[in-house]
């Protein structure tokens, strides 16, 4: 896409994100809400879904919905030490409600920081017991005189429900490539808001072609559990007619970009996320399944086995804002940052949509010069481009797709799917789509 | 074979050469006819053939026929500047007869000359746009002066016929193999001459090879338009009945050995071809399907595919005498280089004749001792014979040719081969041919 | 196995090499049979076979039957030079009886010794040319003085037998793992002691397994013609039932470990064996089919095929003792040697046995808090066990062995086995038994 066109994109999606920015997100609850409220509102068509607390999905059951109204920890003399009004990482993730006075050491046992990271406010979560807590930075925990604190966690954990959201754009085939991403997460940039705003910027992109080949089905829900919900309620339809797919995550900040792979890396939505992004950046970074982290290992699992990748920027884990106060739009992600995530992934769309498996129409090379495709003066050298054509219709005998001649010749896929559509407008190809099997 | 029968042959192949030097070789004509005429007093059977001019053949039409009777340019105080009788080289190849006076000014969109090789006459054609033109060194151009130039080109260029030549030696099956080379470059000897004269040595060569196995299809024709004619007046048998083939091009210089294998690069014969080369010279070249340039584009075209290697001295484009008048018969191809070439190519259908898939005869190894072929002392180690003798045989379980033996081994088929006769003189082994599939 | 256990193992065998150490073993013999009634002691069930000299098996024949009274060598002085009551060594294995007085010019083409290894007796045989003669160090040969010797060479050649024993330990399935070692090498330790008292611990071990998968067949024969001779009892029945094996050889010094693989070392044994080397040593060396030189020349022969590996410590031709009488149990074979030799073919055989495909029951990631496998409080990274058992557990789509999953991981199998133990005690994976096809 032309450098413009990623600007406004780039632009919009930063904006989208700074709208979500402080919905308190979490597994359940209205953070969950309003964040797919929001998105409604660019895309058309989204769903949203809600299932009970409690009810059994495979290994897991659907916990209870937690909502926030507010937290704040004040300190003996009356200034306030944390307030979620202001940055709702202050809350441990899940906590119960709590009022009331505790001395420091009580306190401590509640609190969370990070000694190596003095000023950044850690994320952390406890869904799974019952705890109440304070997340701060270190910096300001280190300064905290002895004396009673009072705490207020205005919170809610209670019989709910989970809420998630899907939306399928249908497609000339009922094959689908399933893109999922996530929601739960509170105030943080690259991990997680990329995701949804990529997602979107996706769905906008994807509605504005015509023709589509695959049918596309989104969906955004809170990670493992949502995944894990979404399995269940539809897991013959996914292992029937999901082809490929894409976990979208971490693909706002722009400092490189990587490589998530499927279990076994071999799959062809692997050879064209290694292609698109071989050819954006050769010194990409591949991870391997063993470094996975996010829904694929739901939709991946085995017995499950959809093959999903991930195309990123930074990795989950593997920058040092990850998880804390300073993944934000300021020093992290950027405009720049989510139009380079957003073009990687489009790229590789473009080539599941456009991919096809060429055969010549005619014996013998075909002869460019009368189709002024090629010189009349035979001197003793091809110049570059006809001798490129050629190289790619002599792969043209129908054993070989487009991105496949692409990565025997080690071309990029759109010059050659531009030389065969160049060779079909001159009848010395033909072509019939070439889809995922 | 030994350096004696090698050496001769090499002179045979020199005279050979000496002999086509000056024929006007072009797409058509008398050059080629003459040419073909000179083979047919040394190659018994060969098949001449004519094709009009006009006739459509695929996605190309034979082109009218050109013939050359002299070509001169005389420069304003007389002085003849080019002959064609000195060099035939000097006419651009396709030249439209042309007779009169131009000045220096008009007279330099008519000449060729290459400024980086200031001593070469470059070899031009037009075959495809209807131009005159003479071809020197670039020292000549820049000595002349102004004034009016004699130009008499006294070419015709008509309706006619392309004419080319054929020969198949058969052999105990009907598989083919196809061995073809072209005959339309004037004075030029490792791009072409070293081609036809290593053909007809590879001729005489397997016509006093009683036994042969395969079948031998021998095609002498002008590049390109030739081999296209060739292959829609042959397509159905060659698809058919070829198994393997050569196209034999630039064998005649004595500095490198060199390969252009097939398209993916792993039939049989490129397996030989390597094999042979890796055992004349560890560091032969290769090249790839991306760096063709000769016949393989016609024969194995897609929906063509037949699986065909050139096994080179210097490769065209490669070598700095390459389309000059310096690629010449004193400093470029020289008895010894053109005896190298066909030995490889000999080598290689050597090995397609003799490879066989050995079957061990006994269960436990064969006990040499009683046979002579080890010693009676079981000292503590094989010395190499016997125990190269059980590697081989250890192998003749019918899963592997001798060919695929001698690649496990990393030895020389003709010790391989040599070894399992033995075996089979022995009756520890019994075999049956090996042929391409 | 744990240390105390190996140590155990390793006096047991050394000890049972010292009481094996001077049986005069050849090819045939009651140097043989000695043996093998002392192995029979600790070996319940052994069965002794004899076989007539001259039977033909495939290509060879049963040699004569050769037997050592003892054999001395006196100087002209009366001193004795060599005696067999000392070291049997020093009689030409198959030395056919003399007695008499030689000169020492004669005597001379009578003797063996190694000029590099001058304090050496070497080990020579002529088992299919009758001669007589003596191996001693070179430093006594060459201290000889001229004059009369006396021979004594009190051997028999004849008429006889050859003789060797089996065990078959039946398992679970009729297929078998075929263990063999050889009993014709006189007074050497890591050729070839190590070999029978390596293979004793394992039929011990084994005997100790009550649910064996596998039926083990065990043989004990003189190298090359025993092995053709139990091949040709046997066949038949080896070709249906056997699906790997081991040649049990030089496992009883402690300076290195290595492999011998079958013949294109791609078998599951091969890749079971390279496992469990490279755990025990990465740098392990790891020769290929051109180094062979014990029974699996005959096991895994052409129209045999038998998949037989050797895992051994210092191989045979590879250490400056070999074949001589400084391979012994002072300065080359300890306990630790060979406990080092049974331990690592121990392990092969428990992936054998122990090799299951595991499959999930569950769709979806299983939930590990509520089992106590994981911590609740979800932090922003796995602790190292519970992802790798989510690892291990991520393969269990029934398309891999636990084995192939190490492999894949690059894990231990037995860490690999242990946790889909656990995860099959939790009901989240169900496993049938991985058996070689």
């Amino acid at each position: 896409m032309t450098s413009t066109f990623l600007e406004q994109r780039g632009a919009e999606m930063y904006s989208l994100a700074q709208k979500l920015w402080s919905y308190p997100r979490s597994l359940t609850g209205d953070g969950v809400r309003s964040t797919l409220v929001e998105l409604s509102l660019v895309i058309s068509g989204l769903q949203m879904h809600e299932i009970a607390s409690g009810t059994k999905v495979g290994d897991w059951e659907v916990p209870m919905e937690w909502n926030l109204k507010f937290a704040r920890l004040t300190a003996p003399d009356g200034t306030v030490i944390c307030d979620t009004r202001e940055n709702n990482l202050h809350v441990l993730g899940y906590s119960i409600p709590f009022r009331g006075k505790v001395s420091l050491p009580e306190l401590e046992s509640h609190l969370y920081s990070l000694p190596d990271q003095p000023s950044a406010i850690p994320y952390v979560t406890s869904y799974y017991e019952r705890r109440w807590g304070f997340c701060m930075s270190h910096d300001v925990r280190t300064s905290l005189q002895p004396g009673e604190y009072g705490v207020e966690i205005d919170t809610s954990l209670q019989q709910g429900f989970l809420t998630y959201a899907d939306l399928v754009l249908p497609g000339q085939l009922e094959d689908e490539i399933l893109v999922s991403t996530y929601i739960c997460h509170p105030s943080m940039a690259n991990n997680e808001l990329s995701g949804p705003v990529v997602t979107t910027e996706l769905i906008k992109y994807l509605s504005s072609q015509v023709d589509r080949r695959y049918t596309y089905r989104f969906v955004f829900a809170p990670e493992t559990i949502g995944a894990i919900v979404y399995l269940h309620k539809h897991l013959k339809h996914l292992k029937k007619y999901v082809k490929a797919g894409f976990v979208i995550t971490c693909v706002g900040d722009n400092r490189t970009h990587s490589l998530l792979p499927t279990r076994d890396g071999v799959h062809e939505v692997d050879l064209i996320a290694r292609h698109v992004l071989r050819f954006i950046d050769p010194k990409f970074k591949e991870y391997s399944w063993a470094d996975r982290g996010s829904d694929e290992r739901q939709y991946s699992a085995p017995l499950v086995g959809l093959p999903m990748v991930s195309m990123m920027r930074s990795k989950y884990w593997e920058y040092p804002e990850y998880h804390t106060s300073l993944d934000d739009l300021v020093n992290v992600v950027s405009p720049a940052g989510l139009a380079g995530g957003f073009e990687a992934i489009r790229q590789a769309v473009d080539i599941l949509e456009r991919n096809v498996r060429p055969l010549t129409t005619v014996i013998g090379e075909p002869m460019l010069g009368k189709r002024g495709l090629y010189g009349t003066l035979g001197a003793s050298r091809y110049s570059t481009t006809p001798q490129t054509l050629l190289d790619v219709w002599s792969y043209c005998d129908g054993s070989r797709t487009a991105f496949e001649i692409a990565e025997v010749l080690q071309m990029r896929f759109e010059d050659v799917i531009n030389l065969i559509e160049l060779l079909k407008e001159h009848d010395l190809v033909k072509t019939s789509p070439a889809q995922l099997s």
